[in-house]
């Protein structure tokens, strides 16, 4: 695209992305790079790659494939309480499938066009091993404003949207685990599982928000349990999380209550692409009020304590839960 | 790194990538996204990524993998007439193997430092394929003076940095072929092409001069004759080369004249990562002095002319020469 343009390639990113590629600063991908406007903001900045066999299926539709690479990246710049400001594209291909490449750049122009995050640039290179998406994505904020991990203090009530737990669900029903067997008779929940591993919806509608009452947050991608633990210790506190609080999908809860899932596979499954955050309680009614006009449901589900340590995970009794597992690793 | 950390990568980037994270931006890797200032200046974005058995060999030093993987993407920058600002890195690795990661930072780490290019962030992720490095970068130009490809106009003469051709022979050795053989008794000059294929030296001295006084430019990566002709394409210009003006190493000529190689293995190689521009008549004169200043040797190698079209590329006698290839494609 924007650089390292090559015969095959370029008619590859003539016919599929140069029509996605609408904003002034993208060039037409016509050169070897773009040119992002700062208008005084900060350029906030997030790299996310997803892998074949390890963030997607091979049998993936591409156009999910698409969808899931961008929204990963746009669920951080909603976290950092940034907007959108575009991305570029890196893909290594194993060989030129046209009607894969076609679904999967109508896929992410749809979700270019839907989150308001053009595409600036790129890069296609061969492989010969798994196909990799590669996305860096572009946010702005005003000038020393991006939320940090860093900021959550003593007292803050812990904030988290949507629903945890649904991705890894759907992974497992995908490598025909448990979960698949148990829900074999209800068609739709595995659907709306699946759905929610391959396309994550992440919370950009909540950035302005977060910008605007958040002392701290991120998104939870590798696991609630580990993620904020990360939060945690980014900012030198603790925390309280009440289990029973978290917030699950009638479909997850069903699965729990069965005893064929157990909490941890839950909290550390990852995939989620929710927003997690630190509130200090004199926002919190302001920041419940403005989730729910931008239609995101947020949940609180512990307390910040000052003492630096892991956050306890507590069971209805208040008893503090053991994981095994906090969140996915890679190595 | 600054996104996606996971409890086996978060050790393996405190311990190698950390020590080189030091722009305040960069937030010491701790979070899921850098804050990039922008001055007030544009963003200017590219990215390229360099794939094990096509860009770089398994058994290449990993020093120097991490250096051109930099340098491909400073060579953008530098062609674009911009400052670097900054870069974001995606590693794919098949495992941990602590001797190379280490020996991969030093040479990213040193990199960075000597061309005011710090790491910003970036995403580690495991692949059963053959290993990836991608990299986003970041260059700062007053607003809207990013050096494009479509600026040449007829009369503009085509100047070129460096030498051509000298990578695509270090390739050539090693891969043993009759580059390699000729050459068997010569290790200073086989080593000096391998470097060239190695590390590029990208010539981010010169983008002041190219701001200043180019009317066009891009970096040659795939090959002198195809990155000329996509230049043309986008000026709707055509040029007259002259071959014998193409600027060889002393290695590269003594090849060419035993008849080793032909002209087009040099022109149509890749590899390169030098500067190709049109410069107007009226300001060669300070382009080359300024050149001149900043170490970087330029050479005249012929004119554009007015009528769209596939640039002409001319022998001693002036006739035009038929290149069957005009750059390395991977599809």
């Amino acid at each position: 695209m924007a650089s390292r343009q090559r015969s095959g390639e370029d008619s590859l990113i003539a016919r599929y992305f140069k029509p996605i590629a609408t904003d002034p600063g993208a060039f037409g991908l016509d050169d070897d790079a773009a040119a992002l406007k700062a208008h005084g903001e900060d350029i906030v900045v997030t790299t996310d790659g997803i892998v074949e066999g390890v963030h997607f299926l091979p049998d993936d539709p591409p156009d999910s494939i698409a969808r899931k690479a961008l929204r990963v990246n746009l669920s951080d710049i909603a976290a950092k309480g940034a907007m959108p400001a575009g991305f570029v594209l890196t893909l290594a291909l194993r060989g030129v499938d046209e009607a894969w490449l076609a679904a999967f750049a109508r896929g992410l122009g749809e979700d270019a066009n839907s989150f308001g995050c053009p595409l600036l640039g790129g890069d296609t290179v061969s492989t010969p091993g798994p196909q990799m998406v590669s996305i860096t994505a572009f946010g702005r904020v005003p000038e020393g404003r991006m939320v940090r991990r860093s900021g959550a203090r003593a007292g803050d009530r812990v904030m988290v949207t949507g629903t945890i737990g649904d991705a890894a669900l759907g992974l497992d029903i995908l490598k025909g685990g448990p979960v698949a067997a148990a829900l074999s008779g209800d068609p739709a929940a595995k659907e709306m599982l699946v759905s929610r591993y391959r396309v994550p919806q992440p919370r950009n509608a909540l950035a302005k928000a977060v910008r605007e009452h958040a002392s701290a947050a991120m998104d939870v991608s590798d696991g609630l349990a580990g993620d904020f633990a990360k939060l945690c210790a980014a900012s030198g506190v603790s925390a309280g999380i009440d289990t029973p609080l978290i917030p699950t999908s009638a479909a997850a809860a069903g699965l729990l209550a069965k005893g064929v899932v157990g909490l941890e596979a839950l909290i550390s499954g990852g995939d989620d692409y929710e927003i997690l955050c630190a509130v200090p309680e004199a926002h919190v009614a302001a920041f419940i009020q403005e989730a729910g006009r931008a239609g995101v449901a947020v949940t609180a589900i512990g307390t910040v304590t000052g003492e630096r340590g892991m956050p306890r995970f507590l069971d209805a009794q208040g008893t503090e839960i053991r994981l095994r597992h906090l969140s996915y690793s890679h190595f």
